[in-house]
């Protein structure tokens, strides 16, 4: 690249996380670098927007090297809609989302409020990618993840990304010399086995609290989890056209035009 | 089908929604009816789930003819993981969504608790379908659209669905002697042009409202858009296995593991 790239940085965890100001300090690294993330914890929320209520946004300094940071009382994905539409002078180069505490692989992604994020810029068409690390502890140690950081951003920048196509990054939680390499691989088929733990208001009215354990169900040495399980730093391809094309000759055999 | 089929209901306009009682009306000429859904309305959710707060979930009586029928303080995939893993005996034999009060074709399905709640069913292995009408209104007319629900819904249950496919269904706002037909299509290339209102607080800070233009970037003649802007009601198989798999060779031939 000739000119510094424009690099939006947003994330799911909130502006002062330490995952997100690990990724400021690699993208610094690299160019132009312009903060706009939710002000809360926002995991879990999908691809949510906010359309029945309102949107604070406020201009902040965490970072003094930084000239344009923001929070957002919104979501990961009216982070971005607001970043492009109202704060950014031209469209960004790239935007990155994370380093997310705790996983995003297989079926997490439909849930990530980071992932959603990044998804919402490729559907803006920009090129775009969210990082997340299996460490769900707020001190998780992001260091021994930087360098891979750098270089897959390093790549997307130089050879851009196939349109409609979202890179989700996961890294394992290793030391930076346990790490194997880095794998393409496809969403492992997994989901989670909910439970929901059942209490009591001290009013004596019943609530619950949605638990779950996760469950990988494919077996396969190419899918993202395999990938994660074996040391290897997993990038799945994400696309935002849900279409299942495979799925349409068999409908097309349904008798559903006849009376 | 011998026996009943048990059929899960959710939307995301809420449980008092005019859409979800017509889809109700419908489902309970077919089988056994479970009604989980939203004590407030949840459009725009997405795949959010409800991890950092409390659930409530009360077992309400709005239809003398049903016997269970819960409210859910939570979004609507946290009503479908707990109708699931809490209420239901049994896995249902379908999860049916909506009808919501507007749009979900295209990129709409992304952001659509709707299509998330029927995509989270079909996560846990359950046949699902999710109905929108395009009309906003509170007061929309949703008898032209109950035979053709019936239908589809009809279709499904006798030929099941592709593992891991389930159905995003749109009807045209339309008299039924003026629908055309029904047509599978895949979803059309487009997206939202934001525009952000700025307003202020009576205390004189700024907050924004959400709005935006839709803009259908697609001229193929085989999309949702294309079907329901020439009057026929929209079926497009969607999978919540998000890999590009067209992409993977794309990434393979990066340095992504030179030193």
């Amino acid at each position: 690249m000739k000119k510094k790239p424009l690099i939006l940085v947003t994330n799911d965890d909130g502006i002062t996380a330490p995952g997100i100001r690990a990724l400021i300090s690699v993208m610094k690294e690299i160019g132009e670098v312009v903060v706009v993330a939710p002000d809360s914890p926002q995991s879990a929320t999908g691809h949510a927007i906010t359309i029945n209520s309102t949107l604070f946004i406020n201009k902040i300094d965490i970072d003094p090297e930084i000239e344009t940071e923001y929070s957002c009382s919104g979501t990961p994905v009216d982070c971005v809609k607001f970043a492009v539409n109202e704060i950014l002078k031209r469209k960004p180069d790239l935007c990155v989302s994370g380093v997310n505490h705790g996983s995003n692989s297989s079926i997490n992604v439909i849930y990530s409020g980071t992932m959603s994020a990044a998804v919402e810029a490729g559907i803006e068409g920009i090129p775009a990618i969210g990082f997340s690390l299996l460490d769900y502890n707020w001190n998780a140690d992001f260091e021994p993840i930087k360098a891979s950081i750098k270089k897959i951003t390093l790549e997307v920048l130089e050879n851009g990304l196939p349109e409609g196509v979202i890179l989700n990054v996961n890294f394992p939680k290793l030391k930076e010399k346990d790490i194997k390499g880095i794998k393409v691989c496809r969403q492992a088929k997994a989901m989670w086995q909910e439970r929901f733990d059942k209490r009591q208001t001290p009013h004596g009215r019943d609530y619950y609290w949605l638990t779950g354990e996760f469950v990988n169900l494919d077996n396969g040495e190419d899918t993202d989890e395999w990938a994660l399980e074996h040391g290897y730093i997993s990038v799945v391809p994400v696309q935002f056209d849900l279409t299942a094309h495979h799925a349409m000759q068999t409908l097309n055999s349904w008798k559903l035009n006849n009376d």
